[in-house]
């Protein structure tokens, strides 16, 4: 059987996972696949930092060049995180013809298109299944157990800290300050926690997901965010009453209008959004992440697993470093480039244009005429009302008023929940939520 | 772009879906794989046969072995069914060293060892992604998603009619039969619908799916296997009343004193099991599949979708051709062999030593000691009780008297029904089900 050698920089916590799951489960790889993987040298910042799994001091080093650049390195893997130092080594491996494996999806995010063009360049493949949704091999799925399909929809819970604190905040009617806290002292948040809260790191797994999907490159400066730091208790209360979840969701939606066309037009958007609460993706609790795809053949499929963690972001990486070790094996550089540009004309939606069903939670002071006057400002933007909950009962001198919106374009929203706030008899900011009904 | 050329055999609703898809997407395949299917023959059973998507006249005969042996025909695909014609058709392929792509579980099911020894023998690809769960890319996710993994337990919902059925009989509190007539009405069903709801469809799938998570050939007959026609409203509502929903799993499960080993032991069989509510697998509804995959790295995955249907199945078809032509257009034939048996030692736990949880619900006369009786009769077995519900009420002079039971092995919880079946005190057979908390 051949044996190939692997040059591992960043021996952290995902680093170490992926040398020790390589230890574990190394000889099941080579028994399943036909090829051996064998750590030959691993790059670390620090000698001493400490580390989940222990990697012996006599294949550890703090030169990465010196690794990249050893002739019996055949593959590198890149799990240091950032998008500096990272580049420079996924570079400069490419440039030796050494396939790289990385799990840095702001790395791909940020630098995707060069990386790409200098992997086609150099004749050397790119592998980054560990970018996205950890664990689940979402990459591999869209790239080829789905490669007959127009995909028209994705749905992805892809951030499990935010995941984990709504979850509690649905179960525990828990704020979401309280829950935040909890969340990083058990060590499920970072401090600070915006990276996640804020839907940035979801942004970059989207972005990849959609390049992927419909063909060519999504910046993160197209996509709209929206993370879940004004989600209350109250707004859970009443998505739950109307039969929803509230979900932060990673959204890539075909335009109807563009379904058969080579230049697609994609809504694409991370933010906080109601959906029912009998979707299989209402049912992704906790710390898990899933990735809803919905195409023209399969229809309707879901994907669930881990997002992070060492061990789980170790099985992506072990199947990339596979595939690596296959095409070197059998002589297939870039049997499947790491990205396909195939909808070149394709575009982004702009959100003030992206049209959803909308949730609104307005705070009114309770007394007659004020639902018809925040019904007529919806009515001259041409804004229909799906339903409206008025409930019973006061909170000061102010009580909530629910309205589920028909489809209108963020924007035409936007504007009416402006004009909204102005009325007299409107207490509060309009707090307003994409609904997904995922028919 | 090289493009290969496709030789069908099969042209009725997966073959007709199949060339459908390549015509509709098949510029999409090509756009992102760089390699172009081209549909050559189509040889059906009979010219005029209807079929759901038309296939021009000039593409059909009656004739497979002209199409199996044309020179210019690169890659065939066996769509007919059955074990003994696509067999034949199968092998002829492979012995010209052209790659084979099926969706034929009981043709895998029943002749894989042969049919692989052929493929590695001819240096010819054999196929099979549609052949387990429709649209689902599980054999790809098993092979290579997760191939850094110790499989320890996977959980299907292989079945769509069964779980169609079990779904309404949830929803509705409906009895079997009056479901069945409906779905068979609907054409959810086919008649007869033994493969179906007796299990034997699913068990070829979850003999399929343990050979690959395990690494050694799987047979049916070792397979344990129970159908749902004996799944009474009365055992889906206690069983919600305990905190569980009832679906047909596929259940494959290794020993964990075998965990590390290299001759793992595994449970394989098909059976209603109580499954708890707030489990992912116990949200899959309707027609649906799903598998549930627990690797040692990569954690509880989840893998759902459409199990059936022209298209779903076409979308695995396509997958598989992209793979075939991708090996072609790369010369390398045999990339990852169809089917790698890498624990050769490893067993099937006989269905009497399988241990598990069990539900139990007896029709017993209402008069004091009898709970006494049956729980004595346990105790000798050393079998534990975990709860009892012996709800109020009565159904002519008999109630039912429902059991929860600690682990304890197949054989020895039979036997133990069979002396309760015997006392004077209990109305009719015992009804067990497995239970599995999914932890």
């Amino acid at each position: 059987m051949q044996t190939f050698n692997l040059g591992m920089i960043g021996g952290g916590t995902v680093g170490s996972g992926v040398f020790h799951a390589l230890q574990v489960n190394g000889d099941l790889l080579a028994a399943r696949t036909g090829v051996n993987i064998k750590v030959r040298k691993v790059a670390v910042k620090a000698l001493d930092e400490p580390r989940p799994y222990e990697i012996p001091a006599s294949l550890m080093c703090t030169d990465w060049k010196s690794v990249v650049h050893d002739p019996e390195v055949h593959i590198v893997t890149e799990l240091v995180g950032g998008t500096t130092l990272a580049k420079d080594i996924t570079l400069a491996a490419l440039k030796l013809g050494k396939p790289v494996v990385t799990a840095n999806k702001a790395l791909i995010s940020k630098h995707g298109k060069e990386l790409f063009a200098a992997a086609r360049d150099c004749g050397a493949p790119l592998h980054y299944e560990a970018s996205v949704c950890g664990g689940i091999p979402i990459i591999k799925s869209l790239r080829e157990g789905l490669v007959g399909n127009r995909i028209t929809q994705v749905y992805a819970i892809a951030n499990g800290t935010c995941n984990y604190i709504l979850t509690r905040m649905q179960r525990e009617g828990a704020e979401f300050k309280t829950v935040l806290a909890e969340a990083q002292a058990h060590g499920y948040a970072e401090t600070p926690p915006d990276l996640d809260i804020d839907g940035w790191d979801s942004q970059h797994k989207v972005g990849i997901l959609a390049s992927l999907a419909h063909g060519f490159w999504v910046r993160d400066e197209e996509i709209h965010v929206e993370g879940i730091r004004d989600i209350t208790p109250v707004d859970i209360r009443f998505a739950d009453q109307l039969g929803y979840v509230i979900k932060l969701l990673g959204i890539i939606a075909q335009d109807d209008s563009t379904r058969d066309s080579s230049s697609p037009r994609i809504q694409v958007s991370v933010c906080p959004t109601l959906i029912p609460k009998s979707h299989p993706l209402a049912g992704v609790s906790d710390v898990f992440n899933a990735v809803f795809v919905r195409g023209d053949l399969v229809g309707d499929t879901l994907f669930y697993g881990r997002g992070a963690g060492k061990d789980a972001t170790a099985s992506a990486v072990l199947s990339d470093l596979a595939d690596a070790a296959l095409d070197l094996k059998m002589g297939t550089g870039h049997r499947l480039p790491p990205f396909v540009s195939f909808a070149r004309e394709g575009a982004v939606v702009p959100h003030g244009e992206a049209v959803s069903e909308h949730f609104v939670r307005l705070t009114v002071v309770d007394k007659p005429g004020t639902l018809a006057r925040v019904a007529s400002i919806l009515g001259e933007a041409s804004i229909g009302i799906r339903s409206v909950i008025q409930p019973e009962g006061h909170e000061g001198d102010s009580v909530p008023l629910i309205l589920m919106l028909h489809d209108a374009p963020a924007g035409a929203v936007k504007s009416a929940m402006d004009r909204i706030a102005g009325l007299d008899v409107v207490k509060a900011r309009p707090v307003t939520m994409r609904v997904e009904s995922l028919e």
